[in-house]
């Protein structure tokens, strides 16, 4: 049986891709901080859990005399708005880890690293669904840290033969996600609230957290023996249509207004290209932007009813 | 009287960058590893020396309620080899302690910081003269880290104000340095041996440490409100007209043979044009490349004498 390290198990990308893991068949170890909210590491898939900061001691203690033949990296920054307000724990949460992470694999000689990496690395391009290899010009303090972790493992790949692979998730959402737009969007629409900020025009790729796992899961068992660079999206839409399927998908008689100003730091599109991961890996995505907006909005009004 | 903070100063270019903000009438606090050599810091102008770590803690404490208007990083990496045999050690050197000093300093709301960065961020890039706007493409650890580095400075500087100036010094040289192509050539032709790797046609921009203080210096002390980037280098010259002129310098009758293997890793060319720092700061380097290389000799053979 293959065998699985996810870091940043208990988060809301990586416990997916755990079970999605192992679902594949692999042993999952899960290491990092978290909430396992009501739930347990082994409902996520997870063959044990082990509580604690990764860092190069950390993973040499965690993974013993084990064979490892992959490691998940799901711990890094995760919110554009956290690398404002504490830039240097998103540094050391997207940057110090990674690179504790390939060191550990280094001296070991064995085990594939798969960085979940995003979006933000590309920031504004206009009128173009990127490729993996689009210029990067990130517009955040997150996206600059997710490029120098996506760089120290070319580095690693480059000189060190580390089987390094990355992938560059666009607008993941999906149930437990307790964050971002859609969560701002859902609590703001239940108060009855329907101004927001933006155009409404914003171009996004929307992508399930489900399908986010199983690429996760196809590129870590997918070794390339170099570094090798993917984008995880699935469908374009507009912040106006992705509100206002969720009023919607919550049963709620409204219509999202948008103020109409143009935020600097926020690009009006950041859309992918995924022929790469299809092609080279067979990858799918399956669930539809209005089927994964109702099943986030059924989520929603059951943990509003259990937070009320 | 203005105030600086000098990361790494007891170190190569470190200790000469502290002497030369000193003689611009800086009091100069030193932070850092290493080994003064029989000298004291307050000979290489420094009004204090704390030995240590660098981290935003050591920082904090060591600065206390100073006002502090330059921090110069002269702590990073400091040669390519190490950074294959100890990657790790290296990130954190250039990288972790530059996104630790941006933070403290981020934190204070004052200060310009300065990162003594490298040519090695360039990499090959055939038959010109390298601007600071020049691709960016490293060949070695060593050179994704100081990459790494000035990026997270970038960053800091365009999300939070932070006031940054990057040098990035091409081949230096000098009194001291007991490392890299100088040392090692003048320990062989000690010993006879003229034989050398390469081709001897390799061509780099070399600068004595002296002249990259006084760049640092001038960087330093010129706030720009922004993310700035210098080159700093000299004069071009080859590996066979560099070691030709060592020998000479050296009174040994000795002429460098090669044995014409190219080596991947090692750009034929690497060479600067400083005319922005020359146009920007009014800098000019004042050490002829034959002048310098005599003092080199004439300080080896100081120290071979009283090694053997």
């Amino acid at each position: 049986m293959s065998r699985a390290v996810v870091l940043g198990a208990a988060g809301f990308i990586g416990r997916r891709a755990a079970r999605a893991l192992a679902q594949r068949g692999l042993e999952v170890i899960g290491l990092g901080h978290g909430d396992w909210a009501g739930s347990a590491p082994a409902d996520w898939g997870l063959a044990r859990w082990q509580a604690g900061d990764i860092g190069l001691e950390t993973l040499d203690a965690l993974v013993g005399d084990a064979d490892v033949d992959v490691y998940l990296h799901c711990a890094g920054g995760s919110a554009v708005g956290a690398s404002y307000a504490a830039p240097l724990t998103d540094f050391h949460r997207s940057v110090s880890t990674t690179a504790a992470l390939l060191e550990h694999v280094r001296r070991r000689g064995r085990g594939r690293v798969v960085l979940a990496s995003s979006a933000a690395v590309y920031g504004d391009q206009g009128d173009v669904d990127l490729t993996e290899t689009s210029v990067r010009s990130p517009m955040s303090p997150y996206g600059f840290h997710k490029q120098a972790a996506e760089q120290v493992g070319d580095s690693y790949a480059r000189f060190f033969g580390v089987d390094v692979g990355v992938v560059r998730l666009f607008s993941v959402y999906g149930e437990g996600l307790r964050k971002q737009l859609l969560w701002d969007a859902a609590n703001k629409l239940m108060r009855g609230e329907t101004g927001f900020f933006g155009t409404g025009h914003e171009l996004r790729d929307w992508i399930h957290v489900d399908d986010a796992a199983t690429l996760l899961a196809a590129v870590a068992t997918t070794p390339s023996g170099r570094f090798d660079v993917y984008n995880g999206g699935h469908v374009h839409a507009s912040t106006r249509q992705v509100l206002g399927t969720l009023a919607q998908a919550l049963d709620l008689p409204l219509v999202p207004a948008f103020n109409g100003e143009a935020h600097s730091g926020n690009p009006r599109r950041l859309t992918a290209d995924c022929s790469h991961a299809r092609r080279q890996l067979g990858w799918t995505p399956t669930v539809a932007l209005a089927d994964g907006l109702r099943r986030y909005a059924r989520w929603f009004l059951q943990a509003h009813g259990s937070a009320a």
